[in-house]
């Protein structure tokens, strides 16, 4: 039985994920690679998914903070704050990206919801039409609340790996070097 | 092309939660549900992981702390230690399951690694045979490093969010009053 | 030579807290004693120190959560939402109070800035008239930054702790069994 | 009353800290400026005030990773890692700094208990002989349980932060520019 819950749920993360278009993601990565610094943040378990993203990303060797750490450098022109709102009104996501045009910063959004306010705030939105917390009406669907747009955040991410593996020219075993000992 | 990645890494998590024991599966989430208390531990991006389970749990109704945050409560007699090491050897995943046996806790793990220190430690150990940090051999896979085992723990949390509901009798109305507006 | 310093830094601890009005102290202690629920949030090093009290509201037996953890509740009506916000101007407070307002929760707030945009959303506000972040001219004191009010905070919140111990009637036993031994 | 508590609270924090070796400081800051990298890591409340100097100093520009985020990078030779364990006995304090030394890490401890297991693994051990945790018998004292401790390190890292300006050459204004705005 837990077989037949788990096919159901990737089949849910794979219909989610066959929406999203493709030349965003390679965009998306491009302004990534590209930028001089990154911040990245998000609220409740999309900010745990963004968290492991941004942990790949120092792997990678890329310049980034996580909102929140003490370690988090101020952002301005050139840097890109990455942030992620299913329902794209999360009131601290909607703060941060006003903050961050104000100081030239380019918000990268993830989202479900296009026409959302953390959409307007955006320079560059990467929709993934999933259902997020906002959206569930408590039926049809095996993963609960925001679950698929979290799990589709998860392995979006891991492609957009990939393809920065490829524009940085990070070696798997640079990346491994770089991963913490003290754990 | 995107498309591709995403579909191979899907396959390659479908793979991996193909092999976990259906029957330990039920067991863990009856020793979840009937603790008196739960805390819930693990490093890097299981970290994040498992504080993703233990948000749905605190949806539930359940009586979760993740070990670090400050309303982490002190754990005894008819308590789970719920912890996630991959390569089961993360030195203070180890400590923390010595102090909890110390304590009387139960301690119920998540591994890819059933021979490793933190599987003697443990009272209950749930397998996921998947490549973890320790394993990558930087070949052959789409998903680098712990990523299957991560994104495997993410789905596997997802079907035991459904059987715990079942267990606890919670309503999807009554989890989604539990989450927080403070956001 | 670190003596004189320290004695300093005592003494500019000292100056700011002895200008706190005490009935508003006592007050504060009434309101998160009587509190349903109690939310904390703060940014940067303010956010650690908040963080602090939340753990001793928690040793109290208090129901404390601290927004951004996974376990934070939803607040409401009979809900006091206790922030910290030095300069009283930082973004995702303001958006916290805004949110909070609209849901009946008391905004409590502490700041250096009776004037500012977070003291006009509060319902109470308790000043400590000392140097923040914003306010640093980088001279005169031993203290740099936000750094006298951040000390501050950890002295008010010791005192308020004593007077919270005997409303709500917690013994010190109480309080060192409810600490965490996952640690 | 108020008044009378905070000014006992900061006599007892001063009490404390009277009886830290000057000698000491500066040393612990020459270790602290000449590390290729610093991690930092303590638990409960003590985890709070050495994030606080964590952020002091990325402020100050040095090389700073806090155990646990996920941008900590891995420590080896010239590195260091600085701890805080005022009963020094706290488990996980205790494997990290095994791991540490094994990898050639120095271990730069913060105590009150000059004889503890945390000792035995340090390099270079600084003392605040103050009431921690452990060794509150709840008399006494206006400080409970580990505040002296906890209340002497933020007051202890102040000093070492203006003593570190000294040595790195940082000036107020860089490392105003170094704090977030993403607040």
């Amino acid at each position: 039985m837990s077989d037949t819950l788990m096919r159901a749920a990737l089949d849910e993360l794979g219909a989610a994920l066959a929406k999203v278009d493709d030349r965003l993601i390679d965009a998306a990565c491009r302004m990534i690679a590209d930028a001089r610094r990154i911040g990245v943040y998000g609220c409740g378990r999309e900010a745990l998914q963004i968290k492991g993203f941004a942990m790949r990303l120092f792997h990678l060797g890329l310049p980034v903070g996580v909102v929140g750490d003490v370690t988090m450098p101020a952002l301005g022109h050139g840097d890109v704050l990455l942030v992620t709102s299913g329902p794209g009104e999360t009131s601290t996501v909607l703060a941060l990206m006003r903050t961050a045009r104000a100081a030239g910063t380019t918000n990268l959004l993830l989202t479900a919801e296009p026409e959302s306010g953390a959409a307007m705030l955006a320079d560059f939105v990467l929709v993934i039409p999933a259902q997020t917390m906002a959206g569930d009406q408590g039926e049809g669907q095996v993963l609960p609340m925001g679950s698929v747009y979290e799990g589709a955040l998860f392995v979006l991410f891991e492609v957009m790996v990939l393809k920065l593996r490829t524009l940085t020219g990070a070696t798997g075993e640079a990346m491994r070097a770089r991963h913490t000992n003290m754990e």
